[in-house]
């Protein structure tokens, strides 16, 4: 199966398929200062662009792993997380409570789609 | 490759096949009074369940990621593990610890099989 | 497709092959007396010798999970990967932080890879 890859950074790509499979990048906010409703509304429009470019949509998403950094939080990234996911296409999900890699990213969000 | 997804919730699939590949969402007990132990046999109980709706069993699994709230009951956990997974195929694994949605749940494990 | 597993330790599989895609557990180091450099790169050999056992390599790498146990360490950790990794064909990744299951564990990986 072919393998493509989009948006390298120094260390990683952003988006990876393989045969029918994406796989992204954890995706963070680009504005920190934005509250976790506003970055989490960031990460899910920057995974809507890198799955077109994959030629695949949310409606394909298969599972997710969310990570917050205060796990009350949560609730707060579920609000934006329901507006934009596909109600009639849900993914396997995990949200667990993880420090990360800029102590101003509060939400970072892995996903796994199919094209 | 088709897509089948199982038992939604406001936020999730519990289950999601693509092609030959199951997902599952991160489990967690349905009784969060038990210990560590009794949630883990909850939490296997339930991965058995969802498995066999996407034709699949525990001797498929490829791949779990585990977490535990406080990393010390990961032996116990290892209990129940040691006792329910197929000893002749045993799935790749990663075990670490974070603090979950609810604070009374104790261990969460999600699992990505084959069909 | 066909599943094949290795290295099987009490409660895992330290790589499995399910058709074009590879799961490896998460990886640790074998000497925990060397720093987050030494231990980083223990895995990576690792990774290395695993992904070789399923016809891999690491051009191949679609995904990582990367846990480091204290988050100011992943600069470290980068510095070792960034030498390691394929920079024509970066995998999709994600480093967060988490306690793991030896204290004196420093970091983890967990890999999934084409063939």
């Amino acid at each position: 199966m072919s393998i493509a890859r989009h948006d390298p950074t120094a260390i990683l790509s952003q988006a990876v398929e393989h045969g029918d499979t994406v796989y992204l990048a954890g995706i963070v906010a680009k504005d920190y200062s934005k509250d976790v409703k506003g970055q989490t509304k960031e990460i899910v429009d920057q995974i809507d662009a890198l799955l077109a470019k994959c030629g695949s949509n949310k409606s394909k998403i298969l599972a997710a792993t969310i990570w917050v950094t205060d796990i009350r939080n949560r609730a707060l990234m579920n609000e934006v997380w329901t507006e934009w996911v596909d109600k009639k296409n849900l993914p396997a999900r995990a949200c667990v409570e993880a420090a990360l890699a800029d102590p101003k990213a509060l939400v970072e969000i892995m996903v796994t789609a199919a094209k």
